[in-house]
């Protein structure tokens, strides 16, 4: 099985040599495999390797042994391992999205975090060759496009890696019993436990006793070639977008005639894509709001109008179609309030508070792995510093990138929606921006082996 | 139901008023339903209808129950029903092909024949809803990209359609029962009998219960996304085809750096555009071929080669890879032979007998169907025909289609592959092409209302 990871690492070009890897830990056979098999390769391509396990405080005492067990792993390996724990249900409820939902949501920051405090390189999780094929049957059968059928990806945007997503579970049980590593029952996956059992128990193995005894190997090929067919009539289609689109305010405008040069499926994703444009998700939006939406293109009348899911309105116009969103009306004004060392800082618009105080150098393995918590290498800092929300033209280093972004294309890939950027406040100096707060560090402040001393800026909400 | 075919007809542009449709007619409830449904709108469209239908001989006095239960439905609509009987187990076994290959085979080229002698513009089959579920299925669970997830269209080529591919099996029986049609137990659909029925009397149920209980609509709109997505890339890859494909006689060179300037999606399919056009079809070749020949582009050694099935075999140069065809070498000589009315010409290369006679104008309705025989306007032919085989540069105007095509393209548009197509014998005169004997006469030469004197020419094999 090191074979098989070394090779998915390889042709994906998943880590590189030097590189911290995060690795998210159920204490399950999946998370407990990857974890040894890192483990082993450590050495060699000389990796920082850390552990990250959410307890989700869902199954009392079972969850304690779980975290006790990923305790005395981390241990004997000698990895760092970060805990936390969190009354996911009570944070699920309280934002009105699923169990799952808000596991992977807080999940995925916690991780997230770890990577930023480590600059680490990589989040790495451990879904594997069955839980590639039953999301591709899932998928299948609720209804998608390539996109979805396209499934999981080894690679997900800038960190995310999943080495094992070719590697079948009865081949994780077995290596977990050859090293000894008796891992706990998995639980990580909260996800639609009940079609997923379905699929897992009844589903698959009926198609392999009377069709495909292959079939897992046989849909993960099949989502490899739809993801590669996607992400080129993705590129494309946001090529095309790019050219016909209009910015006007907060409304995203398309040509029709311009629009309508294209092939229908090429059509169909620059409709998605100024969906995604205008609100930073997809969320909700099916095949039948697309259809709806080529009917407004070619059949639609001037002035007439389409409602979407997630406050969105599609305006006919002469010659264009303007995508707005009913959201979008109470828009923040710009902020702009200078952040003074040792001092407090009020964002009199969002309620919060920011403090910024220098830390010694030998103070650097103490930092602290809380959100809303960032550290930067002081003399990279130049005079007067401010908090502001975003300007036309930002743009942004964002840590673990070469080069520089738009801050608008790094909101967009962060999926922030439109209304909520101008609340995210940016801590900047006089050279740029130094950090959007909450989500990512520039890479030109970051601590490095030189770091003399480490400004550590942090911010609260005011009413906690 | 009538509204859903006509809804079907309409947005998918099947039929145009004023056209010949043939119909395939097994005497099952789909193909009973859709001969009902074509003739209630017959006049409305002014449509000229003809029924086919072919006894395999393979279940003896069942079959000729529905050649009754045919010739009775027909007689009492008025619709003019073709009848076939063939030994089809006889002919697959001779050309080595399944015998639902053999019955396919034989029933398309039954259609064509039909639709050429009377001038027909489409030719209709009644695959339905179900169909299309179970060969999502059925392809998804054998392995299989985009196109093959695309399954069947409403429209295939330039003649077939299928006007009931979104109406389910169980609207179809409701249809037959309140038009008491009393159809015959539908056996035309032999293909993998086994694998079918188990998709379609257990693994649909199952999902349909337990996860979508409109599984074959959803599956249908996925294949038709599907189908979107296949046919733009296509036509991209084909384009891209063409720009960096040189014709080498009878070779197929691609330039490797013009190659891989492209997304891989693409590059796949102009690799697979290669073999397309090389062997004029892509028999056998899998996802696994189209692998290793993106293997031998990027890591290839000079020198290197790879030998795919169907005889074709791939050299790796240093600046080009060579599709060559191992069956190419024993390659057919030019011939021509003079086409004398009333006298027999033996064309000696392919032990065939062509004969030409002059009908009087009022035998247009006893036209024969049989195949290898075909009908032109004698006023239209100039002097001095001809029977030669193709000559590089040949032009053809195939019949129901408007304007003019390369011969090539026709031959690989109907997948004839290369090494056949040097033995295609073509019947000329001093303008051009009249007829691509076994396949296709040309537009200029059909029969029309001033028609004076038809001209019949028929060929045999020498040994038969």
């Amino acid at each position: 099985m090191l074979e098989k990871f070394l090779e998915t690492i390889d042709k994906n070009q998943l880590i590189e040599k030097g590189q911290g890897v995060v690795l998210g830990i159920s204490g399950g056979p999946d998370s407990t495999a990857m974890l040894h098999l890192f483990w082993r390769i450590r050495k060699a391509f000389e990796l920082r390797l850390y552990a990250v396990h959410l307890n989700h405080q869902f199954r009392g005492e079972e969850a304690e042994k779980d975290a006790d067990y990923v305790k005395n792993l981390c241990r004997r390996l000698e990895i760092p391992c970060y805990f936390f724990s969190e009354n996911i249900e009570a944070y699920s409820q309280k934002k009105g999205i699923s169990f799952e939902e808000g596991g992977r949501e807080r999940r995925y920051q916690l991780f997230d975090q770890v990577l930023l405090d480590n600059q680490a390189h990589c989040i790495a999780v451990a879904q594997n060759l069955d839980d590639q094929a039953e999301t591709v049957l899932m998928r299948l059968m609720r209804g998608s496009g390539l996109e979805g059928l396209g499934a999981m990806d080894y690679k997900r945007g800038e960190h995310i890696i999943r080495p094992l997503l070719n590697i079948s579970r009865q081949e994780i049980e077995n290596y977990c019993q050859r090293h000894q590593l008796n891992p706990r029952i998995d639980q990580t996956n909260f996800q639609s436990i009940y079609t997923r059992n379905r699929i897992r128990l009844e589903l698959i193995p009926f198609i392999e006793k009377y069709f495909n005894p292959r079939i897992k190997e046989t849909l993960s090929r099949t989502a490899s070639l739809m993801r590669e067919d996607a992400d080129f009539m993705s590129s494309i289609s946001k090529k095309i977008f790019e050219a016909i689109a209009i910015n006007v305010e907060d409304e995203v405008h398309i040509s029709v005639s311009a629009l309508q040069e294209n092939h229908t499926a090429v059509q169909k994703r620059v409709l998605r894509e100024s969906i995604l444009q205008l609100d930073g998700k997809l969320k909700n939006i099916t095949t039948i709001h697309i259809d709806q939406l080529m009917d407004l293109v070619e059949r639609g009348q001037v002035g007439s109008c389409l409602d979407l899911p997630n406050g969105i309105n599609v305006l006919r116009d002469y010659s264009k179609l303007c995508f707005r969103n009913k959201k979008n009306n109470k828009r923040l004004n710009f902020f702009e309030y200078p952040l003074k060392i040792g001092e407090n800082t009020e964002i009199r618009e969002l309620d919060i508070i920011f403090s910024a105080e220098v830390l010694p150098k030998d103070s650097r393995k103490d930092l602290s792995g809380a959100t809303a918590v960032q550290y930067f290498d002081l003399d990279k800092i130049q005079e007067g510093m401010i908090i502001r929300n975003r300007r036309q033209g930002d743009k942004f280093s964002p840590l673990g990138i070469k080069g520089t972004k738009k801050l608008k294309e790094f909101m967009i890939d962060e999926k922030i929606s439109r209304e909520k950027r101008d609340e995210i406040p940016l801590v900047c100096d006089q050279a740029g921006i130094m950090w959007v707060a909450g989500y990512r560090m520039s890479e030109k402040y970051k601590l490095d082996k030189n770091t003399k001393q480490i400004l550590k800026i942090s911010y609260c909400y005011k009413n906690l």
